[in-house]
């Protein structure tokens, strides 16, 4: 018998953490008799009274939202981070270590309007999204204590958002987290023997064997990654070495809208849902000296993992052991890859 | 302003895997209107003709299980590993990695009685299970190529649970996974350093303190560590350092099945609801060397954070950035410390 990726379980690593995940192909032949979710609600009216990012709607904290007319940012009004938070810390034999942390959350509302997801957005519109998180990236690096900056999505209730109008989040902090230190370290190792970024690298293998890729133009791919570890994890990776989303011009900037829709076109079309998710933007650290190791990135984890019901748990072996998963990339890749780009309900 | 732990949002140090993890304990104030899961059923027969866990029914691969009275496990009939995996790999330019990996699952009924749960079962049952546990662990360290042993328990169906019958699984397999590989490395720095376990060290300071105990024997403690991540993550440590759960001697197990009924009991009455959680026990690695430097511990990992149906969600900036919770591991201990450890239903 020969090794076969498509048949038999196998570990992969990850070159952005230097973890390995297992990939347990022959698996999805598991009948599921366990937690259906429900169906993503589609249909939600352009504006909505009770909705506190709606324009013109009252916030928990008394403010009112202006009349926004293109994606609008405001500091959270529950910011897990504060800038106010006092030095200190504890030491107890290395045992028992903390240190204070301080930071800055910001909401950033997509659009106006209650009822599109990034998928139904026009393009200018995302563009305008796009110019928006460089723009709060740019104001919030302008703070020297800040050295690094999350902007993310959380993308239907099953992802733990609790409100269904279009937004994202950015969470800056005066530490460099623990993602974003793991990448550090792989890439610096690769560009101190290659002086060459690593997912510069890994494109060109990529751009040989097609079989993971789900959409490109001429500035961005979005791939399954090798390593992925949720079922139709993907990442978009530009084509030139950048290490901040503000060095894209105005070509890669609408090139990255493109991608982005039609990416989560794609998503939205595999189980004709809106598809939960959560994306994030990996920059390189701010305030902290050059970074030529850096590559810009953005991940997207859904959970979905068979409809838009019954989701991949990462549980009891995943988090005592290691995350683990049941189709391959490529299959992933190959779905994705096939799926039309025009949205299901634009038809 | 003087620096609060209680108040403040600050980082502290797992020394178990050498991550930080994000607290942010005034956050708990926010309003909360997402997603609400569906309370755990807690009224069940104790035969169910229709679980394939129950004894003396049909499995899937078309086997019947015997009539068994006691702990029952067998070889997971949809197993993430198997025994014949040819061995293979890839490595492109150190960019694409992957090799083969072997292993043996096995699914361990922890009762015949469909209705029950560890929190419910007797003493002498729990003891039996534990039992089990040792001698599963044992056979299959026999084989040379097994590495580690991963024993687990996904509770409740929000954890991927998909059959209510008192069950765990064990996976084991030819490589040392991610988590055990890092908390081997951080066992192994201290123990050169100190000569010493980690974790015995890390007792003796939470015994000074004690504000993170939820209970104790007088051969384990159960405690929320000082990094937990998880809202109500508990942590089981043995008083003696050993290796492996077959060191533990009849006193000792007895022990251990007291404090998994306390701990599990509390857990119940902390929401009155059958308390999800994944659980697993970390054990050295097998047919590997000595591992002088290991701790025998067990993890408790449970989604809930407000109530029987509002979860904590491990999403965007969580997958993204960095491990984050919004109340602090010295308040979930003291709501668990003084729940009753008598259950609510045996009342
Ligand atoms: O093996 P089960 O119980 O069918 O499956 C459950 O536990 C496994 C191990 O943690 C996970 O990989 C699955 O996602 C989960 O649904
Ligand atoms: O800030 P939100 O949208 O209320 O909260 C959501 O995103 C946060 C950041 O990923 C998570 O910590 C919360 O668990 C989640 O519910």
């Amino acid at each position: 018998m020969e090794f076969s990726f498509e048949e038999h379980p196998h570990k992969r690593l990850n070159i952005l953490t230097g973890d390995w995940i297992l990939v347990s192909p022959h698996r999805t032949k598991r009948p599921w008799q366990g937690k259906v979710e429900a169906a993503a609600i589609t249909e939600r009216p352009s504006y909505d009274p009770q909705c506190y990012l709606c324009p013109g709607n009252v916030r928990s904290d008394g403010s009112t939202n202006p009349n926004y007319k293109a994606p609008f940012a405001f500091t959270n009004d529950f910011s897990s981070l504060l800038t106010d938070t006092p030095d200190g810390g504890l030491n107890v034999k290395g045992l028992l270590q903390a240190k204070s942390e301080k930071g800055i959350c910001r909401v950033v509302c997509f659009s106006p309007r209650h009822d599109l997801t990034l998928p139904q957005m026009d393009i200018e519109n995302i563009v305008e999204l796009i110019e928006l998180w460089k723009k709060e990236f740019q104001e919030l690096s302008k703070n020297e204590w800040i050295k690094y900056i999350q902007i993310f999505e959380n993308k239907g209730d099953i992802m733990g958002c609790s409100n269904p109008h279009p937004h994202g989040q950015i969470w800056s902090q005066s530490s460099i987290p623990v993602e974003p230190e793991k990448e550090t370290i792989q890439f610096k190792k690769y560009f101190e023997q290659n002086s060459r970024s690593i997912l510069a690298d890994y494109l060109i293998e990529e751009e040989k064997s097609k079989e993971r890729l789900v959409c490109e133009n001429e500035h961005f791919i979005a791939l399954v990654p090798f390593w992925a570890v949720w079922p139709y994890e993907c990442i978009i990776i530009s084509k030139r070495q950048v290490q901040y989303t503000h060095q894209f011009n105005t070509e890669e900037t609408l090139a990255l809208a493109e991608v982005l829709k039609t990416l989560t076109i794609k998503y939205d079309n595999l189980f004709e849902t809106s598809f939960p998710y959560s994306s994030g933007i990996h920059q390189a650290p701010v305030n902290d000296g050059e970074h030529p190791e850096w590559h810009w990135h953005m991940h997207f984890y859904p959970p979905l993992l068979r409809s838009a019901t019954v989701k991949k748990f990462m549980v009891g072996y995943e988090m005592m052991a290691n995350p683990q998963r049941d189709i391959t990339a490529e299959q992933a890749a190959k779905k994705l890859r096939e799926l039309p780009d025009v949205h299901y309900l634009a038809k």
